[in-house]
This record gives C-alpha cells, structure tokens and sequence, in this order.
C-alpha cells in the first residue's frame, strides 16, 4: 500500500523511463469545467472520448472524473476504460498527475511535483488549484504506487526525457519567476537529477508561441527514442514560430545526451497558423480569474503534442492542410507504432493537446535500464 | 476492465462465498455527515480509523472518502491503508458497496443492488440516496471487476452465506414494502439464486430490536463457517430482544442449510441495553429528512455485527459489562483466528456497527468450491 517517502528518487535508484518505453497504462481526466471547454464541455468531451478510446487499444486506461460527472462520464467512455472518482480543477492529467518513474528491479514509484496552475497568481490560468494539486497523489492511491513529494513546481509537460539520463525542457518555462523563483537553472538541475535520475539537461529556450503554459516543451519537442527527437517546425519567416523553433534546433544540433550521443532532429511541420473562431470564443462562459478565450487568439498548435502508446502513436488532428503530411512524418519516425490521428482542435481551444491530457505508467518489471 | 453484464451470477456459475473465506481486501467509506455522526464525525472518524487499522493488519483496506475530505482522512488513516476519492451519501460500505462472486476457475464479479437508504420514501432514513447507489459501481472499476446491476433493493447487510448455498435473512427486511413491494417470498428467492447462486433460504423473523435498517440479518445473526451460526441472545423476559432472538433460535433449530445439514447455533449475549445519552443526542446536526437522534433512543446494540477478516475478527466493544464475555464466546468460535475488539459505541450510535461499515472482496483464485 502507498506511502510517502522522505527519500529521493536517485537517492533510491529511480530514474524516469521515456515514454516510448513499456506502459502498463494510461491515465486521463474528464474536461468539465465551462470558463475551459466551450458548450458545456460536450464537444471537449466527444474529443478527450476519441483519445481514450484510441489509447485503450493499446493499453489500460483510467480517466478520472468529478462525482457529478460521473455517471454521464460512463455513459460517454467505452466499457472497457475504468472509470474512477477523481476530482480536478481541469483536465491536464499530464501536467496534475505523477511522474512515475523505475528502478531496475522493475519497482514503480511516482513523483508528485507541487502545482500552481502555470504560474500561481502571477500568470497562472485559473483560481483556485487545490484539487489539482491532490491528483498525483489520489493517482498513486489508487494504482498502489509510493510517492515522493517533491520540494518544488513543476507540470509533467514541461519535461521530456529519453529515459538513459537525458532531459530536454524551456527556459521560459522551468526558469519563470512564476514557478521557482528561489531556484537558479543549477539548483534545478540538481533537483531534476534527484527527481528523475537525470545526469544531463538540454536547455531549450521558448515554447511554442502563444502557448499559455509559458512554453511547455511538450508542445515543441519530444524524445521519439534515445537520441532522436521531434521538433514543431515552419518554414514561414514571418511566423513568429520560425525563430523560436530555429533557436530550438540550434540548442538541439549542438546538444549532446547524458551518454555522450549527438541527437538526430526530426522536423514535423506545424498546422496552421490558427485562430480562435468567434463562435468557439462565443461559446465558453466567462469567469473572473480564469484566462479569457478571445476571438482571433493565435492557438498555440502543434502536432508534436502528440501520445506514444505501447503500439501506437496517437496524434491531433487540427487542419486538413497539414494533417497528412504530419501522419506521413510520424509514420517514419514511429514505423514500430501505429500512427492515428484523432481531432483535436477541441482540446487545443481548452489550451493543450493529446500529451497533455495523458500521463502513463511505465510497467513494473526488472531489467530495461 | 469492467463491463456490466446482462447476464446473471448464477447462469455464469458464480456463487457468493461466506465472510470467512479468503479475502484479497477490505473497503470501508470514510463518515462525514453531522445529521449522522455526532460533532462533526470526529469521534466517528477516530472509530473508523481503529477499524480499517485492524483489519488492514489481517489484509489490504481501502477506505472511500469524498473529495471536500479526502485530505482529512488520509492524514488520520494510516499510510497502509489506501485511500481514494468516493462520494457517497454516508459510510455503510456493507450496504452500499459490491457484494462480490466468484466461479470455480477463481474469477471475481460484483453484484450491484439497487440502494433506497433502507426503505425509500416510506421508511428511509435520509434523503436523497442518489451517490450511495452509486458506491458500488465505483469500487467494481477500481478493482477492475465486471459488474451485475440487480433489478431489485437489497442491502449487503441484509443477507448472510455460509458460500455453499446457504442464506440467512429477516423477513422484516426482505419483505419490506418499503424495499420490493412486488415481490413476494418465492420471486425473492429466485431471485437470491440467480445473483448469488441460493438453493436455499433460511427465513428469520424479525431483525435485532429498534434496528432501523428493519431488521438486517447482519445485527442479529452470521455464519461462522458452513453449518454453524452466531446468534446475538439475552435471557432476560423482559428486554423486547428476547422474544426476537427466541423465535430466530426456534426458526435456526429447524433449519435445514442447501446440502441438508442442522445448523449449531452459538448464542451470543447482547451487550446493554444501551441507550442514547443526551449529550451524544445534543451532538448531532438536525437535518429535515433525516431519522432524528434523540436522547433515550435504545439503540440496537449487538455484538454480531463483527467482520470477518483473513486471519481476524474485529468485534464491536460497547458496554464493559459484558465486553470481555463476548470476546472469550468469539475465541471459542474461531479458534483459528485472533479476535480483537474495536471500541464501536460512536459507531453504534451512527446506526450500525463494524460489519455494516465494511465489505470484504474475495480472493481470486480457483476451486474453492
């Protein structure tokens, strides 16, 4: 049964595995609240349904749900995903839920970093965070896992790793005065090795513009494998992407991993620009205290938000110009995984995309260091 | 993971087993309203925790707690019980929860009655009931169990197996009007074989006196194992508990169980008689709806309403007169189990007693028919 442990995760021989290793499941949280998810949350829900379904098809899944929306949470999913009593502030189970990380005897164990909602009363995006803040422990409570906590603020979407010891993240966000403003890029360092048994950082510095996370390399970059990462991409000057993702693949091109290796960048071509459409601003109730959903709001899209499954990939579908050529991408990046496209603008209206309303559990068995 | 089935228990082979076969854990739900529970819960709560502490020493506890709680149990609960977000209407996790199956291979289901807070809007005991209904549900997707929806009102405190076929019950329970008013006796105990897989009922009369669940079987009488029960007794003319448990004694002593067997009958001196003081009466919240406390209330003391765990039985201490007799009359009944006595009065004085808070989920494994 879980316990809280007062140790570290190195200290242990924890470390985080990358997502493309082996999960025994996945978790979700059901989009309810309307200042989020525009019409009552409805269309959000049909995508996040979409999702589940899709990862369920590959391994376990649980998504968490208020006990109002209970019942029409399980009427909604398909039978064979768990449905669990959970409750939330929003639905970012990447971000609110446990990072777990191994040993190499195959013990499991989760992180469960302090929230603050991005950024706390200095840009975070709504008010108040504290069931949130209690997701990765109700997690481990009920997946029966140990959990560290962890002395400091972090969201599962701000880090990537490749499980052999490297992470990459953004300056923008993980040196942002709204999350640890008491700690330098050294002392989170540090941190990140204790944590998740991470020995080498690569530092990038912006997010993807406009992304209301303050830059959340989730939505930029990710580890397709040891030594190989994707890279959101345009080639409009004009853009305000381009040059954040050019500074991105500089940083990347000159990295090297905590084994010494050079990395391979594959570039996967940005939909859009897109906008916020009146009717979907039109569509979201306002609250004081929660960020406003404006009309003609550049979306912060990207098809690197995409989930690694056990046997699949599951990407968004956001613009019928550039999805087939995303999927084509991903399929020769990932030609062990299916790759499947869900639509997702729904859940990029709320802020995010399939990585961040998704957190899996890396299977319990000894010996994949 | 779960599904709910259309068929029933019996056409799939499945049987309820008796309380004391092997168990894989123990749920309870965590006590929370004032109309209930007196200043606050608080005492309650302290109760609860001695119960789920001893149980959890025999075999793994889960305790089901709201969320507006959540954070107030899991630092009164000890870290090896596990705790996870379940709202309910109140605490009595016998009545509420699963009441489990298991077939001849070791597979393990759920049976989910509905729930009308003992007795609906004619006789009920609060108001609404709509979360309670829910419980069972919840904890079959927790533990990933398929799932049976009774069409028909039962409480799990209002039924006892001896798992070979065998069923004790009152009928002022069962033949309620306030529970199944359209069925009578024959179509009940169809219905008994169909979801836990009887072959024969055994009819008790009345349940434990001013028991206001109307007379659960639970309060009065159990199985200590196949052809051997537990009866609560006094000797005492005078005490309206002594024509009830008289007649039960008459009805046991007649019986015959499913493979043909005469029941021994273990008497078990009732603790009290007890009475509600004015100040725990004082204590409580009024809430317009729900059965009223009121100082002087006898309240249905037995020490019957004990749980068996795998290698425990946690009985109920409520009155020093006649704690310790009850213990030693228990050691004598399982000899191969240590008997360990919670003090149960706050409970009590909610109602109902440590098997009414508790419901055990077997063991999954084979040929233990």
């Amino acid at each position: 049964m879980p316990t809280t442990l007062l140790t570290t995760p190195a200290a242990d021989g924890f470390r985080m595995p990358g997502e493309f290793e082996r999960h025994s499941g996945c978790w979700l949280l059901w989009p309810e609240r309307t200042d989020t998810w525009r019409l009552g949350a409805r269309p959000a829900q049909a995508a996040f349904v979409a999702v589940a379904a899709a990862v369920a098809t590959s391994e376990p899944v649980t998504v968490g749900v208020s006990g109002r929306h209970y019942q029409s949470a399980r009427a909604q999913l398909p039978p064979e995903i768990r449905v669990v009593e959970l409750s939330s502030n929003d639905a970012w189970m990447r971000d609110v839920g446990p990072t777990m990380v191994v040993d190499a005897k195959g013990a499991v164990r989760g992180v469960d970093w302090i929230f603050n909602a991005w950024g706390g009363l200095s840009g975070g995006l709504y008010f108040p965070w504290d069931r949130d803040d209690l997701v990765a422990q109700k997690v481990l409570e009920v997946e029966g896992r140990d959990r560290y906590r962890a002395p400091f603020v972090l969201e599962g979407g701000a880090i990537h790793v490749d499980g052999q010891g490297t992470l990459i993240t953004t300056e923008e966000c993980l040196l942002n005065p709204n999350r640890n403003p008491h700690l330098d890029k050294g002392a989170i360092e540090i941190l990140l090795h204790e944590y998740l048994g991470i020995t080498s950082v690569i530092w990038l510095g912006k997010g993807v513009h406009n992304d209301e996370t303050d830059g959340h390399v989730d939505n930029l970059c990710c580890f397709a494998r040891p030594g190989e990462v994707v890279l959101t991409w345009t080639d409009d000057r004009r853009d305000p992407q381009y040059s954040i993702s050019r500074d991105a693949f500089a940083r990347l091109a000159e990295a090297r991993d905590a084994r010494g290796r050079r990395l391979k960048v594959h570039k996967l071509s940005q939909p859009g620009p897109l906008k916020r459409k009146a009717a979907e601003a039109a569509g979201v109730d306002a609250l004081e205290g929660t960020e406003p959903r404006q009309a003609g709001d550049r979306l912060a899209a990207s098809y690197v938000n995409f989930y690694i499954g056990n046997k699949i990939v599951v990407m968004p579908l956001l613009d019928a110009r550039h999805d087939r050529s995303a999927l084509a991408t991903l399929r020769r990046i990932f030609p062990g995984r299916r790759v499947v496209g869900v639509p997702a603008r729904e859940i990029l209206l709320g802020g995010g995309n399939i990585h961040c309303i998704t957190q899996q559990i890396p299977e319990a068995r000894g010996g994949r260091k």
